[in-house]
């Protein structure tokens, strides 16, 4: 029995393949490389109820993740975060079955912790000394601080308006941080060069292969979470879309091991109204997006113009007879207000983002009112505190709450 | 079988009886009230093996919990927090076997949530319209979503200088809110006017009985996480106490059980230098705590001058053999900054506060090398991003990194 059934590493543009034992990034054609398993073998000797009793957290999958050896895994607990029925709200838009797959419990409060976690461990076990990424800050959070738990050196480079919460939790981590007055592509452009210059491993998003795997988690456990029947529409925040790529390939895997009933779940990416290059492409019927200029959104996880795997995501669209959707800021925040006060969940503005495209995909028939529909929240909106504006009463010491009676 | 063996309430201070079907605050004698089950009637109908299957949130304790129609339970997928090895931190304060509790991965990133999914499904259960309490913040935003999710209206008054971020929880969740140009206590009189004006149920720390079930599953979950094996001590950031108090209860149940083995854990209060009523009232060996005067500590959730439930924290020290222990703001922020580099996580001031103080524990005897310690962190560093002060390099896009190559 082993540990994981990692095979080897394939280039899903040119089919080219390379070995897992080496330091990969991208494909001698620039594409991204992908994980392949030898699935015969997992199926000979794991089953679906082997899984029962495991630990909750995503390393409950280890034979369809990277990590051959398990003294590598790196590990803060993440994984197995709730999937939690939506009854009000789902009545309110009259989706029956409407779920939230909750990424907000998980460390560093975001879906970025699922890619980090198996990222870095596969980084450790492949012999990885320093690592150095840019990012708009959650990703860099996440990898940050468990590179910091495998021991690895990290360099982050992040734009100066990136959230002051993730850049405390990128210096708290000990990374070498650097903050670059421009966008994420030039914090892009200035790893890039460290890399070459200092022969880091560069732990951008896609340009290695083990992140994904990661990502690819949140399918594993959708499919586990309701009883291994598949959902018929899974929604995903989208901006460089490795999560919704991820979640694409978990599905077709847990097919082909036959673990999971049912068709696969019709994907869609859910995007933002001022950076939706998925969503234009999608329309167009094209197999590429474009590089969407003058992007912006309070959304800034979904913030990305062009989006290295969007071939990827449009596969898995295309694949699933799914869609693609744009939703302007202003319904998300009334989306995530809605969701605090009849679900009681604070959800970030990229969750959002989701439930406002379930109300429009039912109101235009997209969706029955009778389907599955799990709508992915990527992190808590405790990170996002300057979303939320109030002003509340307030009161001197001497004062009483005065309201008419009920 | 039943889904609760709740029995009934009781007085710890006058052994007065309640019945469990009215909305009960505190005793007539002005004490806390506690909730007692039919253990005998657990012990024949369930055993520790049967949890191994169930749902991965603290509601796999249902039968050691106070909601008797499982219909009544407000979730959002709280509980079976990780218990993480910290062996690199462990190895620096010499504590071979260091564990953390991370109560930051839970619903609203604090512990809170536990005792609010508990007290806020056992008041929908009684039939509670409305609940009032004051709060500093963290509990505040936990009750208010709960109730929200439940259907049950709040009105939480909280301190002008409590956290911004716990604000907009409150306010999103669509809480009846007031600020006080004052402190909690100050909070706390609004608070206790309006629940006689409006006739509403009064969910300040410990004046429902409902709240430290929650907070128990801690230590129902610990001794799981340990394959029901004791560890030598837990140590808790000490405010209102009440986790220290359910986690006292929930091993006294476990002991009953006979779920587990070995002998209660020595139990730890930790406080703030800034802060130390239970401390002092430790160090001076009496049964309650005095009032602190001018109490001030950048760790807010332990900021309680004096606790209605100090008798009961100190009775879990005496009784376990544990202590008390002071540790200053200084020491619990380099803990904070140990913890995140060697370990790879974000943690608060109050849970940095805990390994303060088993660093201390150690080097001064109370705590041995080999023995297995366990620190509670109460929440995500996140919720706190004023504790990080940094001033990363500044580059412009055409800048590199430029560095010594080692």
């Amino acid at each position: 029995m082993k540990y994981s059934y990692i095979s080897h590493l394939y280039c899903p543009k040119c089919d080219n393949t390379f070995d897992t034992k080496e330091q990969n990034q991208l494909c001698t054609c620039g594409s991204p490389l992908l994980v392949d398993y030898d699935l015969d073998e997992v199926k000979k000797n794991v089953t679906a109820d082997d899984l029962t009793s495991r630990e909750p957290t995503l390393w409950r999958y280890h034979e369809l993740l990277p990590v051959k050896e398990q003294f590598n895994v790196v590990s803060l607990g993440e994984g197995m975060t709730p999937l939690i029925p939506f009854r009000e709200l789902g009545s309110d838009m009259t989706v029956e079955n409407l779920y939230m797959k909750d990424e907000g419990l998980i460390p560093t409060g975001t879906f970025k912790a699922r890619g980090a976690a198996v990222g870095v461990s596969k980084a450790k076990e492949i012999g990885v000394k320093e690592l150095a990424m840019p990012t708009n800050g959650n990703a860099g959070a996440a990898w940050g601080l468990y590179a910091a738990r495998a021991g690895i050196e990290s360099t982050i480079v992040m734009p100066n308006d990136a959230p002051k919460i993730t850049r405390n939790e990128v210096a708290l981590s000990g990374a070498n941080l650097y903050l670059v007055n421009g966008l994420i592509s030039d914090a892009g452009k200035i790893v890039g060069k460290a890399v070459k210059d200092y022969n880091l491993y560069d732990a951008s998003t896609l340009k290695e292969p083990y992140r994904i795997e990661g990502k690819k988690t949140m399918g594993l456990e959708i499919s586990e979470q309701l009883n291994w029947e598949m959902p018929d529409v899974i929604l995903y925040p989208t901006g460089g879309g490795v999560g919704l790529i991820g979640i694409h390939k978990a599905l077709k895997e847990l097919k082909e091991l036959g673990w999971v009933k049912g068709e696969l779940p019709r994907l869609v990416a859910v995007q933002s109204a001022g950076c939706a290059p998925i969503v234009k492409a999608w329309e167009e019927g094209k197999r590429e997006s474009e590089f969407w200029k003058d992007s912006e959104t309070l959304a800034f996880g979904i913030n990305v113009p062009k989006a290295l795997g969007d071939f990827l995501v449009l596969d898995a669209l295309y694949d699933t007879d799914g869609c693609a959707a744009a939703v302007d800021d202003e319904s998300m925040v009334r989306e995530q207000e809605k969701v605090a006060q009849m679900e009681g969940n604070f959800i970030c503005p990229e969750g959002a983002a989701t439930f406002a495209a379930v109300r429009r995909l039912q109101e235009n028939g997209w969706i029955n009112p009778n389907e599955t529909v799990v709508a992915l929240n990527t992190g808590t909106g405790i990170k996002y505190p300057d979303t939320v504006q109030v002003e509340p009463e307030m009161l001197e010491k001497e004062d009483t709450i005065s309201r008419v009676e009920k």
